[in-house]
């Protein structure tokens, strides 16, 4: 697919637009405060793969501590913060790598350029966040609960750090309807160029917040629209991460394992589920590894279906065959297919 | 989102296309010549909100069974055949509500034709489903590995049908790549006004699977485009159900329960993974009842944010809130907020 153009910015060593990766990022749920509990979850976070990491800055408590858990972290750091923009003015002292800060509820006009100095001087990035659900009774009576009044709200404060020449933006406008999220991204890539911090707010738990997620994070990045990513789980934040690079990875937008598998039906004559989760398993050491590895019910038409794949088994009655991009390598007895496959990958893929 | 305008067909007295409510499916991978265990199978997919059923028909043992197994559950019977055209001259007689055969595959057009005059008879329609995996030599040399190969490849068998007057015809054209899966529908749903079936193919487990169906199913539907969806895993085909119906939910396509819930963050001072979790397995009597429940963490914001849900609940540091439609109802103890959520909405929801 083609990514639509949008300017780069940079959090800290993470660009995000211009066509650089698309990056995952989470948000932790410790109280910020708390150093050392704040500190362990971004590694965790690290760990899973989340590139880019965000804290909540609800009191000045929360924003003085900033810079200790920012040395402590390898993950450009983001600091979302409402309505006070002393806090603002803080975290950049402690110097924070982004600022989640919608401008137009700070206050006064001197408040925002306060901000936006010292923001500028550290040339930190600052990302202007509209959500469905805190849109303005204004803009909800101008333009109803619609896509419209989410990208119009944005823009206003989007206008205000133009009007100070500060450009270093990143826009986000979610919402907990897919199809709003969906349409709202849909209107506001068609009007700017900025890049875009794309999500569905609210989601849900794990089962559903990652059905509507993948639905509305998929269906904006198959249109090229999306240059950072946040899944939001009412959930331990690690499956955000995950969840946020399978959706990547599942789009061929991030290298990695993956692992095609058929569904069972009434042909299948192995246990495939069983099989499909020891290979995932076993391949677990190898995630980073770019190749796609099928595991397939049928010795007949396996290998040719999965003939994208570049190695994969299929399951018999009694015997099971072993394949390499679609050419049969070896026929086994199926009790042997799973370490023949790891032996396979293992051979050709060293892990450094 | 408007849906794009397709012709009906029946499965039985499901009707699929012409704006009909969008079915959700799935197979069994029970042995199907196994009546009991495939009955017993349905039935359990039934009851998770299954609303037509495939099942392998592999031989002529299996289609002999097919009246056994239709007998005995409620929903429509699919008897997915392949290249050999008396099983499905057997399932037609046994009575089955749709087939899905490739008529390219069966033979002579002698044998397609014997097929269809029987299927005509009975009115049973005929899905055509092409897989990317099953693309003949020719077709991947004249369009390499691409989403026009595998709609030119759906379109001749289409043709076949259509020669002989026959058009009870339902189209897939699944991919195990999430694009072009979404790329061939999109070309398809241009180019013939029949009811399509969408899903991707060999998506994977649980994991994986749930968010490549979720993103690929989620654009189409977003553009308008599938009457019926399967969604297919290496799981338990419940699975596939739960997440299909899951998927219809998420974008208003299906009535039901549905829970919006925040993630959580660093301002969040209650347990709301595990509130949400309570929530969740007390609605579950309440899951047919078209209501939207919010569970948000913050008592500030949380009823503003959760103004389009009905009911929902927001925690504190000690006290609670009750709120309807985005109104305060009630200031109560954390620990009484459940079950005052609860209470009005069985209050307000009396369940037949």
């Amino acid at each position: 697919m083609e990514r639509k153009n949008t300017k780069t910015i940079h959090l800290g060593t993470v660009p995000i637009g211009g066509g650089h990766p698309i990056s995952v990022q989470s948000m932790t749920n410790t109280p910020t405060a708390n150093v050392k509990a704040t500190v362990s979850q971004i590694r965790k976070l690290q760990k899973a793969g989340c590139e880019i990491i965000r804290v909540a800055v609800p009191d000045q408590d929360a924003a003085n501590v900033l810079g200790k858990i920012r040395a402590q972290i390898h993950i450009p750091l983001v600091a979302d913060i409402h309505f006070d923009h002393k806090l603002a003015l803080t975290a950049i002292q402690q110097r924070i790598d982004g600022l989640r800060l919608n401008p137009g509820n700070i206050g006064s006009e001197v408040k925002v350029r306060e901000v936006v100095e010292h923001a500028r001087e550290r040339m930190i990035p600052i990302r202007i966040g509209v959500n469905s659900g805190s849109l303005s009774r204004e803009m909800l009576s101008k333009y109803g609960h619609t896509a419209e009044a989410l990208v119009e709200s944005a823009l206003e404060h989007v206008a205000i750090l133009e009007r100070m020449g500060y450009e270093a933006i990143k826009i986000s406008v979610k919402a907990s309807s897919v199809e709003m999220t969906v349409d709202s991204y849909r209107l506001l890539s068609s009007k700017v160029s900025y890049p875009l911090h794309i999500g569905i707010t609210e989601a849900g738990t794990d089962f559903s917040g990652t059905i509507k997620s993948a639905m509305g994070i998929g269906a904006l990045l198959l249109d090229g629209i999306g240059d950072t990513i946040r899944v939001s789980l009412t959930s331990d934040p690690v499956n955000e991460v995950k969840t946020g690079i399978e959706i990547l990875k599942s789009l061929n937008l991030r290298k990695g394992l993956k692992i095609v598998s058929c569904p069972t039906c009434g042909r299948t004559r192995i246990n495939l589920i069983n099989l499909t989760k020891q290979v995932e398993k076993a391949l677990l050491p190898y995630h980073d590894i770019n190749i796609t590895v099928a595991v397939m019910g049928c010795v007949v038409n396996g290998p040719g279906e999965a003939r994208e794949a570049d190695y994969g088994i299929a399951g018999g009655d009694e015997e099971g065959i072993l394949f390499r991009k679609g050419e049969i390598v070896a026929k086994l007895p199926e009790r042997e297919l799973l370490e023949a496959l790891i032996d396979m990958i293992r051979t050709e893929n060293p892990i450094l």
